[in-house]
C-alpha cells in the first residue's frame, strides 16, 4: 500500500482483502480510511488487478479472482514456473506481461535483484555461469522474524540463551545456510528458485545457476556475492557504466572512499544497488559483483507494482 | 594461553611479552602467576619459541628473536608471502616447517579453514578453481570490535543512531564488503591474501582462487560458502566420506535435522566445521560447500600452537 501510494498508482478503488482473522479491521490509504473484508470466491467482482501475497491465498483465490476477469500479480511460489504464467521483472522482460492467462508472477526476492543486474551484462557479454552466495536479511521471513531478532539480540547481549521460534537457530550474532525447505539434492528450495527463476526471466535455459543462500541477522536488505563467467570480453570499467545507465540500478562503487552497497543504505529504497566490480582473472571473461537490495520493495511489493503499471501502460 | 594449556603444550618457563603499556600486568597460566615484561630487543635469549600476535611486533622485533636462536611462529601477514618463510597449516603442509630459516607463518584465519577443506580434495580429485564468498565474524578486528558490535546492537535496539568507530560502517544488523584495504585491482587485502595464501599453503600455483571477504554481524567464527570445480569426479557421498576422515575436519551435513555448520556452535571449537555438501551441476566435477570455524582458535591460536607442535616433535 505504501508503493502503490507513493507511486500514484492510478486506482478508481482499492479492496483490501485478508482472512477472517483480519477482516472488519481498518487500514488509511493516503487520506482515506479502508475496511478490510474477509476473502471469498465472489471478492473479485469488479477488479481489473489483484496484487495477491502470501502463499495460501493465491493458491486458494487467484482462480476464482481470473473467473471473475482480474489480472492476478502473485508474489507467491505457487505459479512461477507455471509454463503457461509469465515471471516479470519489469527491468528485465517486461514484454511478458502480454502472454499472461490471468496469472503473472512476481519472483523471489533474491532473485529479482540478481536478475536486474544480471540482465544488461547478459545482453553485452553473454552469461554462461553465475556463481551466488546471498546474505538475507530476516524480514523476507516476515513480522515475527524481525521481532525474533530483535528480541534474541536483546537476550544474548543480556547474558540470556536465545529461543530460536521463527528459525531454525539463533539468527542473533549468528548466520544460517537454511532458507525455506531442503528438497531431494540437498539445495534449499530458496537456493533452486535462484537456479530456476533466473532462466526463466531471462528467457535463457543456457544460464547455468549455482547459489548458497543463506539467513543473516540484518533486519531488512539483501545482499548477494555474484561471480559471473562471461563469453566475451567485458571489463569492469564498461561494467559500471553499462549498469550505470540500465533501469533501476544505481552503482555504487568507489571502494577507495569506502562506498559499495550496503544493507541499511538500501533499506527503504527501491533501487538495485551494485558495486565491488572488479574482474575475476581465475576465467578468461569473469566479473565478481556485490548487488544489494530492499527485499520487500524491490523485492516483493515494488516489483509487483511495476508490473501492474505495465498493465495499466497496456490498457490505456 | 588457553590453547596453550588446554593442549598441555610441554612449556619449561612462559614468558610473556608486550608493549610498555601492558608491562607489569600479571596474568594466570595453569596455576601460575606471571608477569608481563615488556619487549626489548634481547628479551629473546634462551627462548626456544617465540609466538607472535599483532602486525607491529614481529616487524620490530621477530629479527632479534632468531637471532637469539628462537624459532618464531608469527601470526602476522608481514612474512606470510615471503618465499623463505614457510606458511603453513598443520593438516596441510606439516613439512614445510623443515625448510624454515628461523621464521614460520601462520596464515590468515579465513584462508587456514579453507586450506583444511580443500587440502583433501585437491588430493583427491585435483582442485582448478574456488570461489569464496566469505561472511566474517567481528573477533578478528579484536576485542574493541567486539564491544563495537555490542554497543550499536544495544543503541539500535533502543532506537538510537549507530556510531561507528572500528569499523568503517554499522555492522549492526548490516554487512560490510570490505576487510582490510583496498588494493589497485579493487580487491580487498583480505580477498588477496585468500588467493594467494591458498597456493602457498597447498603448494600449488595452478589453484585459482577469487574471493569475496564479507563482515557479518557475528561475534566469533568465519563462514565460508564455497564453490570448487574439480579436474576429477568426486560424489558429494564420497566427499562426505573423506572430509569425515581427514585431520581437523568435522562433518556436520544432515539437513534433514536442520544439522549444518553454524558459527555460533564453532565457537570454542578447534575443528573445522563442513557441511551442505552437494553437487554443483553447472560445471562437469563442481562441490558447493560451507565451512566454519572460530577464527580466533584455529584461524589464530591453535593454528600457531599446533605449528609449535610440530617443532617439539621434530626437537625430541
Amino acid at each position: 500500500m505504501d508503493v502503490l501510494s507513493e507511486r500514484r498508482f492510478p486506482i478508481g478503488k482499492l479492496k483490501l482483502l485478508a482472512t477472517s482473522r483480519s477482516a472488519g479491521k481498518q487500514v488509511k490509504f493516503n487520506n482515506e480510511i479502508l475496511t478490510i473484508e474477509e476473502t471469498k470466491p465472489d471478492s473479485f467482482q469488479g477488479v481489473d488487478i489483484a496484487l495477491f501475497a502470501g502463499g495460501s491465498a493465491s493458491k486458494e483465490f487467484a482462480q476464482d479472482a481470473v473467473k471473475a476477469g482480474a489480472i492476478v500479480i502473485d508474489n507467491s511460489n505457487n505459479f512461477r514456473m507455471d509454463p503457461s504464467v509469465p515471471l516479470v521483472v519489469p527491468e528485465v522482460n517486461p514484454e511478458d506481461v502480454k502472454w499472461h492467462n490471468g496469472i503473472i508472477a512476481n519472483p523471489n526476492c533474491s532473485t529479482i535483484q540478481m536478475a536486474v543486474v544480471l540482465k544488461p551484462l547478459h545482453d553485452a557479454a553473454g552469461i554462461s555461469r553465475v556463481v551466488v552466495s546471498t546474505y538475507q536479511a530476516v524480514s523476507g521471513a516476515g513480522a515475527e522474524a524481525i521481532e525474533e531478532l530483535r528480541e534474541q539480540s536483546r537476550d544474548i547481549l543480556a547474558g540470556k540463551e536465545a529461543n530460536p521460534q521463527v528459525f531454525p537457530h539463533q539468527i542473533a550474532f549468528n548466520v544460517i545456510p537454511h532458507l525455506d525447505v531442503f528438497l531431494e539434492n540437498d539445495y534449499t528450495k530458496e537456493e533452486m528458485k535462484m537456479v530456476n527463476e533466473t532462466k526463466k526471466i531471462l528467457g535463457d535455459d543456457t544460464v547455468a545457476v549455482t547459489a548458497t543462500t543463506v539467513r543473516a541477522p540484518v533486519v531488512n536488505g539483501h545482499s548477494e556475492a555474484i561471480n559471473v563467467q562471461l563469453k566475451n570480453e567485458l571489463l569492469p570499467d564498461d561494467a559500471r557504466k553499462l549498469l550505470a545507465k540500465s533501469p533501476g540500478i544505481l552503482v555504487i562503487d568507489t571502494p577507495k572512499n569506502n562506498e559499495y552497497p550496503l544493507p541499511v543504505a538500501a533499506n527503504g529504497r527501491d533501487e538495485v544497488f551494485v558495486g565491488r566490480i572488479r574482474r575475476d582473472e581465475t576465467v578468461e571473461f569473469g566479473l565478481n559483483l556485490w548487488v544489494v537490495a530492499d527485499n520487500l520493495r524491490k523485492g516483493a511489493a515494488t516489483n509487483a507494482v511495476q508490473i501492474a503499471e505495465l498493465l495499466t501502460k497496456g490498457m490505456l
